[in-house]
C-alpha cells in the first residue's frame, strides 16, 4: 500500500463517511431509529466479511485439516449453567434511581477518570483547548459519551498517578471493587450528579423460550465454543481417534451489552470464528511448530503490564516459547498463525501487538490467554483471543451428564499406577433402588479420586455412607455389602484423559473495523479522496470495468470483457454513468477496488486496454488476455504489481483530476 | 451417477443410519438428551451445505449482480409488528387440557385422516399387514408420529374421497376450519383419546428483550427479507438508482415449530438463502429470459390442485410465461434459474416440480407464489418459495415510518396527471403543535388519495376536519386556514412508485436432505455399502489419499501430492489406517468422496498413481500431474469422467471386495 497513508492525519470522520456513504454499513433498523449494537452490513461490507471468512477457512480449517461445524445458536439453559454462563457472564451495570439510566459500572469509571485526567492537562496548559474540545465533541457524537463536558480542573500528581494505574487495570476489577472505586473517587451520573446504585451484576445472554408450551428456558449463544465441546466424542470419533486434532466453527454469537457504543467494536450480534485444539495435557507440542518458530511477534506480558506498563518485547516465537513467556508450543504456534492470516487480510503489522491477560481479568475457564490487540482510533482493541482452556469444559459438561469425554491412549510402554476404585454388588442395586439404579450406578461410577477417599472414610468409620443424586428424590445410604472402596495397583496398557482445549477465537467485525482503520488514507492533492487499501484478495470487488464514454461503439468490448471476467469468477462491477472517470475512479478509491480497466477508441481498434492500480494510479497497457491473467496472478496468487504487470506497457496519462 | 440408485430400494433407515455413523449431523446437545428441531452439522455436512452456499452465490449473486447484505437476526418488536409477523405468522396449536400435550392441528388432522385411509386399506385387503406395519413402525420411531397404531377399520367410499379431498388442501385451512374438520370427524389425543381445546393460534417466533432494562422487546427474525426491505433505499442509491435489482442474504432464521419431526424437513434454527427482486410493478419483463425461455420444467398449477388432481403440465418457461402459467417473465427467469441451481448441486430432475401455491395457502402478503418441491421419503417437500410479494412490504413499512421506499423514473415523455394535493400553511402550524409541528406536517403530507377525499368532504362540510397520530396525544383539529385541499392537474415528468418484490427463498437445509435422498444408493453386491453420488463440485471431500500399506517407502509421495492439491486447494483427507483398501473406499463411498488416489509401489518405481472414480469404481493410471489435473477439470469445470481422463490409461484391478 503507499506510503501515504501513514503520512497524512487519520481522521476518523472522514473514514465513517465514506464507509456510510457506500453503504459497507449501516445502524440496523435505521428506518425505525435504529437498535444500538446492531449493525447491517450492506453489499461491499458483505462481501469483505465474505472474503476475510473465506481466507480464515483457508487459512486454517484446510492448511490444518480442522473439523469444522455449524452448531446452532438457541441453547438450552442446563447448557450453559453448567458451562458456567448463567452465573459468571455478566457485565456489572449501575443504575441511576431517580432517572432510569443504566450505566456499565466499568466503562463509567474508565470515563470518568479519563476526562478528569484530561481536565488535569489542560488546567496544566498541555494540551490546547480547542483542539481537546473538537475532539471531545467527535468523540460524544460518535462514541455516545455519558461525560458531556471536560472540566480544566489540575489534579495532585499523586491522584494523576493513581487514576492511571486505575486505568491500566480497569478490565480486571470485580463487582465489588468498581464499587469501592466509585465511592472512593466520588463517580456519579456524569450529567445530572445524582448518585448511582451500587454495580449489580447483568447477564449478558439473550434469553428465550423454546416450544411451545414456553417451559424449556434457553438463550442465544455467548459464543460458538460449547456446541463444539458438546460434540467432543462425535469428531474425535470421525477423526479416526487420532490426536491431537482441531474442530472449527463460523458463525453468529449474541451478547447484550448495557450500553454498547464505538460502533463495529461493541455489537450484540456478532460474527465469530473459533477454533478448539484439542491436545494432551501433557504434551503440548505442535509437529508445524518448526514452520513459524523464526516469525517475530510484538509480546505485551503481564508482567510488564502488573508493573503499570506499556512496553512490549519484540522476539521470535521459538524464542518467545523457549524462555517460558508463551506457554507451549501449540499456543504459540497459534499465536503465529493468527498473526500470518491477520497479515494477509490487511492488519498493519505494526498496529497489532499479542497482550497477555493479567490475571484478575482472565475468563473463569482460562489458564493463560493472549490477545491479538489491534490499534485503533479507539485504542488497542481486543480482536482475537487465544486462550488455554485447560479440561475445563470438557470436564464440567461430562461430569453433569455423566458421559465420559475423554481419549483412550494405548501405551507403548504399560504404566503401574496405584488408585482408589469402587466395587458394585450389581445385583443388589435393583431390588433396593428399582428404576433408578442404573443411575446411581452410573454415579458411583463416576466418583474421582477424592470422593472415594471420602466416602472409604465413613465406611470404615460408620459401615456406611450417604449421598444425593441430582433427579432422585431424598438421600440415600449405602453399606459395605453394596460398595467396596479399595486402593488398588495395576498397570495400564491405556491412559485416559481428558484433553486441553487451546482456543483461538476470531471477532470478525473488529477485525474488519481495523482494517477500515489502518488501510483508509487521503491522497495528498485533496482530504476528500479517500483510499482504502484493501489487499485485493480481500477488497470486494476486483476490477472496476470504466468506458470512456456511452458511446455505443465500446459496448461490445464491455460486454466481451464482462464476460471473461465473469468466466473467471473475478468480481467486478462496470460503471457506464456519465460522471468524469477521474470521478468514476474517486468512487471506486473509497470501495477499495484495487484495479480499474479503461475502455477507450483505441481498444475498439486494437483491442488493447488500460489497466489501474488504486494506490499508486499506475497505468499499463495490454490485450484483454494479459491484462486479466496479471489481475488474477496479482488479486489470486500474490504477486506484486512491478512483478504481475512487468510484461505490459506503462501507460501515461495526464493528471486524474482533470479528466 | 449411476443407474443403480434407481433401481434398487430405497431405505430411509440405511441412509440415516450413514448419515449419523459419518457424521454429516447430528441432533443438537444430544449429550444433554438433545432439544427437538435443533440439528449440527458435523464435518461433511457443514463443509457440503459451505460449497451449497458458495454455488449459491457464484450462481445467483455475482452472475446476475446482485446486492448481498448481511442484516441483524435480532428484530426489534416494531418491525414485525408492521409486516404482519406479530399478528399472523402462526400456527394452530390444539392442547389436551388433561395431559398438557400439545399439538399442531394441521398436522394432527393429516395424520389422523392419513392412519384411517391406511386402516381402510388394510381392511380391504390391498396392503399386507406385516409390510404396512413395518413400514408404519419405522414412521414412528424416524417421526415421532403421534398415531401410534392402524386400525383396519373399512370406511364408505364417499367418506374415504371425503378424507382424500381434505388432504389435498390440508395447508389451506384457517384454525376455525380445522376446528370444525376435528369435530366433524372426530379427532382427538390419538394416544389418550381425550378430547383437545378448539386450535388456538400460537405465534412462531422466539421472542427475547433487547437491551438491560429489558424494555425493548424484540424477536429472532423468521426470515430475512424484511432486513433487506428495510436498507432499500440504500441499495437503490447504492446502485446508482438503477432499476431493476436485486438483493441477496444468506442467513440464519428461526421458527418455534410446535411439534417438529421429520429431521432436517422441520427445524427450528434454519439456514435461508434470500433474494429481494426489486422490479417496475407495469414492467416484470427479464433482460436475461432468453437465455432460459427454453428450458423444460414440471409444472403443478393451481387450477389442477383445486381439482383434486396431482397431474403437472411439462412444458418450457417460454410457453408457461406466454400462456400465463406463470404470470411474468422475472417470475418465470427466477423458476428457470432455481431448477439449474438445483440440478447443478445434485437434485434429480425427475423429483423436482414447481407448485403453485393455491389462493387460501398463499402467505399474507403474496399475490402469487410457485414453490420448487423435491420428492422425499416423506412425499413433496417446499425447498424454494418463489412469491411474488407484490409492493406489500415497502408499503407498511413506508407507512408506518413515513419514510418515502420509492423509485422516481425520469419519463421520455411527461404524463398528465389529476390528483388531489393538500396545501399547508407552514407559518401558523408552529405557534399551534409547537414541537408537533413536523410530525403533523409529516403526517398531513403523506395522506393517501383515498384521505385526501374523505377530510375533503369533512372541509367542505364544516369547514374542519379531526384526527388522530400515533405519538401525539388526543385529537386534532384544523380548519381552513391551516390547510387546502384541491383536485390539481399537473405534468409529471417524473414517475414515482412502490417497486413490486419478487423473492426466491432457498432452505438449505431441506434442500440439502433432499439431495441426501436423491444421491444415495446401495451396491448391488451388497445393502450395507451405501453410496452418496454427489456431484464433484459439492462433495464435501474431492480425493481420499489411499497408501497401500503402511509401509514408509510410500510416505514421501503421500506428503508430495497433499503438498500439491493443498497448493491447488483441493480438499482431500488421507487415510493411511490399516484397514483393507475395499474397506477405505467403502467408508469413503458413503462419505461422498468422488475420487480416491491408491499410492503402491509401482508409484514409488515411477511415479504413476491410481484415480478411482466413486460411482462406477472404473480406475485410470497415470503420472501425478495428469491425475490432479483430470480431478480439478472433472470438478471445477464440469467435465465427465470419460472425457477428463481419456488421457490416462485404464487400470484393471480385481474386485474390490477381495482387497
Amino acid at each position: 500500500m503507499s506510503g501515504e497513508a501513514s503520512t497524512q492525519e487519520f481522521s476518523r470522520e472522514t473514514l465513517e463517511n465514506v464507509l456510510k456513504r457506500r453503504f459497507f454499513f449501516a445502524p440496523a433498523f435505521e428506518l425505525y431509529g435504529g437498535v444500538s449494537g446492531l449493525y447491517d452490513y450492506g453489499p461491499p461490507g458483505c462481501s469483505f466479511q465474505a472474503n476475510v471468512i473465506d481466507i480464515w477457512r483457508k487459512h486454517f480449517v484446510l492448511e490444518d485439516d480442522m473439523l469444522e461445524v455449524d452448531t446452532t445458536m438457541l441453547t438450552p439453559y442446563e447448557v450453559l449453567k453448567t458451562s458456567g454462563h448463567v452465573d459468571k457472564f455478566s457485565d456489572w451495570m449501575c443504575r441511576d434511581l431517580k432517572t432510569g439510566e443504566i450505566f456499565r459500572a466499568d466503562h463509567l469509571v474508565e470515563e470518568v477518570l479519563e476526562s478528569r485526567l484530561k481536565g488535569d492537562k489542560e488546567a496544566r496548559g498541555l494540551v490546547s483547548n480547542a483542539n481537546a474540545d473538537a475532539q471531545e465533541e467527535a468523540d460524544k457524537k460518535k462514541r455516545k459519551k455519558k461525560v458531556k463536558e471536560i472540566k480544566a480542573v489540575k489534579l495532585d500528581d499523586e491522584v494523576v498517578a493513581e487514576y492511571e494505574s486505575v486505568l491500566a487495570q480497569i478490565d480486571g476489577y470485580s463487582g465489588e471493587e468498581l464499587g469501592e472505586l466509585m465511592v472512593k473517587y466520588d463517580i456519579k451520573n456524569p450529567v445530572t450528579n445524582e448518585p448511582l446504585e451500587a454495580p449489580k451484576p447483568f447477564n449478558l445472554m439473550f434469553e428465550t423460550a423454546i416450544g411451545p408450551s414456553g417451559q424449556l428456558k434457553g438463550y442465544l449463544r455467548p459464543e460458538t465454543a460449547q456446541g463444539q465441546f458438546l460434540n467432543f466424542n462425535k469428531l474425535y470419533d470421525f477423526n479416526n481417534l487420532k490426536m491431537p486434532f482441531a474442530s472449527a466453527a463460523i458463525g453468529k454469537s449474541f451478547r447484550n451489552e448495557i450500553s454498547p457504543r464505538a460502533g463495529l467494536l461493541r455489537v450484540r450480534e456478532f460474527l465469530m470464528a473459533e477454533i478448539e485444539h484439542f491436545v494432551d495435557p501433557e504434551n503440548k507440542k505442535h509437529e508445524r511448530f518448526d514452520e513459524v518458530k523464526d516469525l517475530e511477534l510484538t509480546f505485551l506480558s503481564k508482567e510488564v503490564q502488573q508493573a503499570g506498563l506499556t512496553t512490549p518485547t519484540v522476539t521470535t516465537v521459538g524464542e518467545a516459547v523457549k524462555t517460558g513467556l508463551v506457554d507451549n508450543e501449540t499456543l504459540g504456534y497459534f499465536l503465529a498463525r493468527i498473526y500470518q492470516f491477520l497479515i494477509k487480510i490487511g492488519v498493519d503489522s505494526t498496529r497489532l501487538r499479542f497482550r497477555q491477560h493479567m490475571a484478575n481479568e482472565m475468563a473463569h475457564y482460562a489458564t493463560d490467554c493472549w490477545d491479538a490487540e489491534l490499534q485503533t482510533s479507539y485504542g488497542w482493541i481486543e480482536c482475537v483471543g487465544c486462550a488455554d482452556r485447560s479440561a475445563y469444559d470438557l470436564t464440567v459438561h461430562a461430569n453433569k451428564t455423566k458421559e465420559k469425554l475423554v481419549v483412550r491412549q494405548k501405551l507403548d510402554t504399560p504404566r503401574v499406577i496405584t488408585q482408589y476404585e469402587i466395587e458394585l454388588e450389581k445385583k443388589k442395586f435393583g431390588p433396593k433402588f428399582r428404576k433408578d439404579a442404573p443411575i446411581v450406578e452410573k454415579w458411583l461410577l463416576s466418583l474421582s479420586q477424592d470422593e472415594l477417599v471420602k466416602y472409604r472414610e465413613q465406611l470404615q468409620a460408620s459401615n456406611s455412607f450417604k449421598f444425593t443424586i441430582d433427579g432422585i428424590e431424598g438421600e440415600q445410604e449405602l453399606d459395605s455389602s453394596f460398595v467396596k472402596i479399595e486402593l488398588v495397583t495395576k498397570t495400564e496398557h491405556v491412559r485416559e484423559y481428558t484433553p486441553n482445549v487451546i482456543e483461538p477465537s476470531f471477532g470478525i467485525g473488529r477485525i474488519i473495523y481495523s482494517i477500515f482503520e489502518h488501510r483508509f488514507w487521503t491522497r495528498a492533492e485533496s482530504s476528500e479522496r479517500g483510499v482504502l487499501s484493501f489487499p485485493p484478495i480481500v477488497a470486494p470487488t476486483k476490477v472496476l470495468l470504466v468506458p470512456l464514454s456511452n458511446n455505443e461503439e465500446l459496448q461490445p468490448i464491455v460486454k466481451e470483457i464482462s464476460r471473461v471476467l465473469r468466466k473467471e469468477q473475478i468480481p467486478f462491477k462496470v460503471d457506464d454513468s456519465g460522471a468524469s472517470i477521474g470521478k468514476r475512479y474517486a468512487r471506486n478509491d473509497e470501495l477499495g477496488t484495487p484495479f480499474g480497466i479503461t475502455i477507450d477508441f483505441e481498444s475498439v481498434k486494437d483491442g488493447s486496454i488500460t489497466l489501474r492500480e488504486r494506490d499508486s494510479t499506475k497505468q499499463v497497457r495490454g490485450d484483454v488476455k494479459s491484462i486479466i491473467q496479471a489481475i488474477k496472478e496479482i488479486t489470486y496468487d500474490g504477486i506484486n504489481w512491478e512483478e504481475g504487470t512487468k510484461e505490459l506497457t506503462p501507460f501515461e496519462t495526464k493528471a486524474e483530476d482533470d479528466e
